[in-house]
């Protein structure tokens, strides 16, 4: 792809629909010119509509639904509730979703939105950093399932996103730090380059958030160029799910506490430092990628009094195969591959040994 | 497509799965085998576990989830009590479910395994002479939604479709004039011959299932040729609406005692008649078409007592377009047409004129 810091749109391959646009944003214009066309239905977080007057200002003419995003409302039942508001709003098959909203606002109009009708178009406006720059694109929408997470969903993409970094200046810091984590997780998967710029640039990011735009734009590049391979998330793509896994597990047994970002990079460094004693890494790359990565790692220890939880968390992941752990491990940045790893003392003894050097306590 | 009384095999050019199979069988070896293999979950209506013994003998040794199906349990609620099933029966990713039903056990598993993990595979065996002949093929699920039918659904065709006419024969008559309903609005998009044939057997293929096969294979070889053009109910497919309008309205104000493929051979008849008026169609052809239609047309008409009611259903078609009746007309056998129609006085006459002069009262 070409260079993005000079380009302010690109195009996603789909095999769902041939092709979906990136719009990178400054104003609402493509919304107000969406709402003059009617046709339209707003699908828009109540956080976001407070704190944006003159968004629901634009759409104060347009047939809209207010939802409460929280991730107990990520349900069938909740999105059941929001189609019957949509047929309140007389919402029809030729009708356009617009969802504006964080990740959870995507789940749910995303995943609304191929069941109604048989499926309506959808378009959405990524309002938090982790939205912008990770899950607007890549066609998945996770919808929990009693006690389990994200078990139930569709592919799915919108037809159109558009990526607004006005929003970004009202997250909090430790949504700023979650998006970090994120972006950063792909950024190890290419190499370390720009790694390296955002740790050096940590701090300004939290604050001047408009320096966060070449990241994200090099976040969803890089995703780009694996999912328009295996969208439907088969192989080629898992290698996504590096520092997930062991991150997952982190956000499991912390009642997620830890937010997500953050505990993909405890994740990250916790598959390095696996890698690191499996002899699949060296020192010299385990410590560069863990100076970036520790900036980005709060307080929390695995220890005698939860390490069996870890434990029993890591083992339900969905991608173990015969009670063995399925996890990405790295031989250094740009090089992760598919590993699965026998759950014994070994790897019990690893975790311990790696909180014991490398974290912070509560 | 080659001669389909030869051929126990076809397949179906589809964009989601790039092909799949329909398999005509006599025998329940392939589930056998399929049983062997293991990672196989059955679905399976509860009715058909207990009429063919042999079958749950098949399935005693693999996992298996059975089902009420009846029209009230076609909603999100029940398919998630179905998910939930399947969780208890260690359901994963990699599992094929096996869908042993009618239409309504179609709809669930269809629905259930495009949205379960993302997706899961399934495979069904119909055993309704409507599902053999129709809905197992053309990708569709349909869900009810509060008073709202099939409002709800998704594009999810099974990875493969065998055909058992032994299931035919504990079929009740009323099942089987329902399906020929359904396979006379296929033959008649095409010409009359074969609804000549059909009406020529009709007393005996209510007892002899085994000579239905041969209309069922021309029913999904007609079907065929219009689904993999136009998979997704964009257009062309519209032609298979033909009856189904006016059939749908009839089935509302009966409160469905009417039998689908039977409201469809009034609905068909409905269709001509106004084309007739239209001076769209002779009425030779319309006497012709009549007669082998009034076999499959039971009881029912059309008079002040319920004319506004069935108006008023048909108002609510989903298909209208400003107020107007979106329907297909003919110009005779093989020309059907999309129109749409005010919703008038005139129309309004011409249905209780129909009624007057064709159909029987109860």
């Amino acid at each position: 792809m070409e260079d993005l810091q000079i380009f302010d749109t690109f195009a996603i391959n789909s095999k769902i629909r041939e092709t979906y646009k990136v719009s990178f944003i400054n104003d609402f214009d493509s919304l107000k010119s969406l709402v003059e066309k009617g046709k339209l239905v707003a699908v828009i977080d109540k956080k976001i509509a407070k704190l944006f007057p003159a968004l629901s200002e634009i759409l104060s003419s347009s047939r809209k639904v207010e939802i409460e995003c929280n991730e107990q409302n990520k349900t069938i039942d909740y999105c059941q509730e929001v189609i019957r508001r949509l047929i309140e709003q007389n919402t029809r098959k030729d009708d356009t979703l617009i969802a504006i909203g964080g990740g959870i606002t995507q789940d749910i109009v995303a995943f609304v939105s191929s069941i109604l009708y048989r499926g309506v178009d959808w378009k959405f406006y990524p309002t938090t950093l982790l939205a912008q720059c990770d899950s607007c694109i890549g066609s998945k929408s996770s919808i929990n399932f009693d006690q389990f997470k994200n078990l139930i969903g569709t592919f799915n993409p919108p037809s159109q996103i558009f990526i607004n970094p006005l929003f970004l200046d009202t997250l909090s810091e430790s949504e700023i730090r979650s998006g970090i984590g994120e972006m950063l997780h792909y950024f190890f998967t290419e190499g370390i380059d720009i790694a390296d710029q955002i740790s050096e640039q940590y701090e300004s990011l939290l604050h001047d958030r408009s320096r966060l735009l070449y990241f994200i734009k090099n976040s969803l590049r890089i995703k780009k160029q694996v999912i328009e391979i295996d969208e439907f998330d088969t192989g080629y793509r898992h290698i996504f799910n590096y520092g997930h896994t062991f991150g997952h597990a982190i956000e499991t047994i912390t009642e997620y506490q830890i937010p997500h970002g953050q505990a993909v990079s405890i994740g990250m460094d916790i598959a390095n430092y696996i890698s690191l004693k499996l002899g699949m890494q060296e020192m010299e790359s385990f410590q560069r990628c863990h100076t970036i990565l520790r900036k980005n790692i709060p307080p929390f220890s695995l220890n005698q009094n939860n390490i069996n939880e870890y434990l029993s968390a890591l083992s339900r992941d969905k991608k173990n195969k015969d009670n063995r752990l399925g996890c990405i491990l790295s031989k250094g940045p740009g090089k992760v591959e598919k590993m699965f790893l026998p759950m014994d003392d070994v790897l019990k003894q690893y975790l311990l040994d790696y909180s014991k050097e490398y974290t912070r306590s509560v």
